[in-house]
């Protein structure tokens, strides 16, 4: 295990290589879950998330000969860029094995940084058997996701800048995959001040954490389909185990559509990306029953790395749940004019059509008559169904259709 | 016109109301526009842009029997929610006049921080006209977006900090619209350091100050249509222009089109959110000549109070424009199985079906044709080109259709 002192001296070593991040407060979200909630914005370094505290501790730390070899890694993406990046700067060669699945902009990222990409299995633990078979064939140095103790003392220091910065915090929300950031940054809030609560925030679709936790030693799951790849993986690590045991006081689930309803959230009323991962807490908050009332505290939004048609399926979903955007299917008699007279009354309710079709060949329709369907923008459920109540008057039966 | 000293006297004052925001460096733009960026991040306010500090500036200077006939002021929306939510701190009644078409996020927003909000007019001046008149006839304060001392006094302090952390910067990029926020700005920059060069940016469709300035005097353009509501005004303030013509070296132009890139480019690369105004320095520093390379630049990103709707229509744009969004005509033979088989190649190559469409009666077409039209979400130009080339292979003749 670590210590606050390995944390401490890493937060010497990487002063010069990462930012000291953010931590915001959020007005909106103290509102609504009723506490005073702080944001860590680790989506503002450079590589968008915290992974490269971990990976320039850990590349600091090689000796000159190591660095001559290369270093090589496994990722879904986020360490795949913290140490590709930190390596060119460095002047230090490295190959990145990804999963063949990765987002698009984790991949693009990691080669603009320098680094050679090889994309390899289904998951970060097929990545990671490929990453060691590189290392064994052309002797390299691995640089581990997790499982390291310089790269957990390394994503320690966003623990340690947490309760630097906010020594009255009562509780620090951080997501888990293989379990370096939140054992690094437990040990440092622990350690600082026994008092503060510490809970991890699994994905549903992996619990790899809480499984090992409730089992009492490490289990391999099976693979999980999940937004929160960042934090998908089978298995965590023997160190990390041990320290999130030591340290953590919880650890809660949190499933894919309240994540997305966070990533939506934090667009909306923070003006900031977060990743699914980054997101994981903060949909802890919002949907588990942590207890929080009155109290201090930080959810640690620790990458922004999504891809943007992520981004926007996540938009549209969340518009149509709140009636924003909207299916109605309306009949009116087949003759020419009708269906000018219905975008008419649509217009006049200030309702914008992003979608028209016409079909004439339901049974349920007479032969005189057609449906049109419609995919409105609207201003929600209010106004959707003054809308629909217009129509009605002008003698056109309007239906939402469920989407 | 004001002096620093007022600015200096704002800063104090407001000092606790409201957020002294980041300024992170930005290495992928910096890379990008061959010199050092940083990004001013007035989105990160608790209203989402920096119009809250000119409004605490001046609320905190109304008399109690002032405060006690409450305020009236017209916005497109960020004044809106900066007036709405400190008033509401001071415990000060509200009223706020929105153009009819004001974003939903930021009529929702000012209703919730306790304002009374009217919908009138079609822009700015025109709702500026109604709020005097509430004026007159209420006998209210009117608190003015920009023409106002002590409005600009506050919105100077953007500059203050801006110099004040980083006083080796060259250059720095504000948006303007009426001119408040350019003006007190440019106050502080200039008095402290003289050498640095400040350089506004109207949107093209309202460039206001720039044809002011061009002429001489005040001018009144007719209304321009463009997703920057934040800084689309028909006429300056004459504070404002004076200040403008005394301290600001450049005003450049930017369009819809260069704006939207630099929304999803700061939604992509810097994890944040920004509205078309906050986002026009960045399109400036992208699309204009400034001969700023090599300098220490920073670019206020002013506000982040954007419909999510309209974040997702530029993400869908600049996904069709980086060919990761394409639309493909692909003619068939017309018997069962052929769709299937299309479908099969599709999915070979890793693309995503968005869309399927099916059409007979094409003049094109021979009576055993059929033509099916396949939206795709695919990896770029690349491989939409390869995907072509694999389908030829089989003997399907596919062709891209310009969306």
């Amino acid at each position: 295990m670590i210590t606050i002192d390995d944390i401490r001296a890493a937060q010497k070593r990487i002063a010069n290589g990462v930012q000291r991040t953010p931590m915001p407060r959020s007005d909106a979200l103290s509102d609504q879950c009723d506490c005073h909630v702080y944001v860590k914005l680790e989506n503002l370094q450079r590589t968008g998330s915290f992974k490269e505290r971990g990976a320039l501790n850990k590349l600091l730390q090689l000796s000159p000969a190591e660095r001559l070899l290369g270093v090589v890694a496994a990722s879904a993406g986020n360490h795949a860029q913290g140490v590709a990046y930190h390596a060119r700067r460095l002047g230090i060669q490295a190959t990145i094995v990804m999963p063949e699945n990765s987002p698009l902009v984790k991949v693009r990222s990691t080669r603009d940084f320098g680094a050679e990409v090889i994309l390899f299995g289904e998951n970060y633990d097929a990545a990671y058997v490929h990453a060691q078979k590189i290392k064994n064939e052309q002797n390299r140095i691995l640089i581990h996701a997790f499982d390291d103790l310089e790269i957990i003392a390394g994503q320690g220091t966003v623990g340690l800048e947490i309760i630097e910065e906010f020594p009255t915090v009562d509780a620090v929300i951080i997501p888990i995959g293989g379990g370096g950031l939140i054992s690094g940054s437990a040990c440092a809030i622990k350690t600082l001040h026994p008092n503060v609560r510490v809970i991890g925030v699994n994905i549903a679709a992996s619990p790899a954490m809480k499984r090992a936790i409730e089992v009492g030693h490490i289990i391999e799951l099976p693979a999980g389909r999940t937004i929160c790849e960042g934090i998908s993986v089978r298995q965590v690590g023997e160190l990390s185990f041990a320290m999130t045991k030591r340290f953590v006081d919880d650890i809660v689930t949190v499933d894919d559509e309240e994540v997305a309803n966070a990533i939506l959230q934090l667009l909306e009323k923070e003006k900031t990306v977060a990743e699914g991962a980054g997101a994981a807490p903060m949909a802890a908050l919002l949907y588990r029953s942590l207890e929080l009332a009155g109290k201090n505290v930080v959810i640690c939004l620790s990458g922004g790395n999504i891809n943007v048609n992520l981004i926007s399926r996540i938009i549209e979903r969340g518009l149509i749940k709140d009636g924003r955007r909207v299916q109605l299917k309306v009949v009116i008699p087949d003759r020419p004019g009708m269906l000018a007279d219905l975008l008419a009354h649509v217009a006049q309710a200030s309702a914008n059509v992003l979608e028209v079709q016409h079909q004439r060949w339901s049974r349920r329709l007479t032969l005189n008559e057609t449906e049109v369907s419609l995919v409105l923008e609207t201003q929600g459920r209010d106004h959707v169904d003054s809308l629909i109540q217009q129509l009605e008057k002008a003698g056109l039966v309007a239906s939402e259709v469920e989407v």
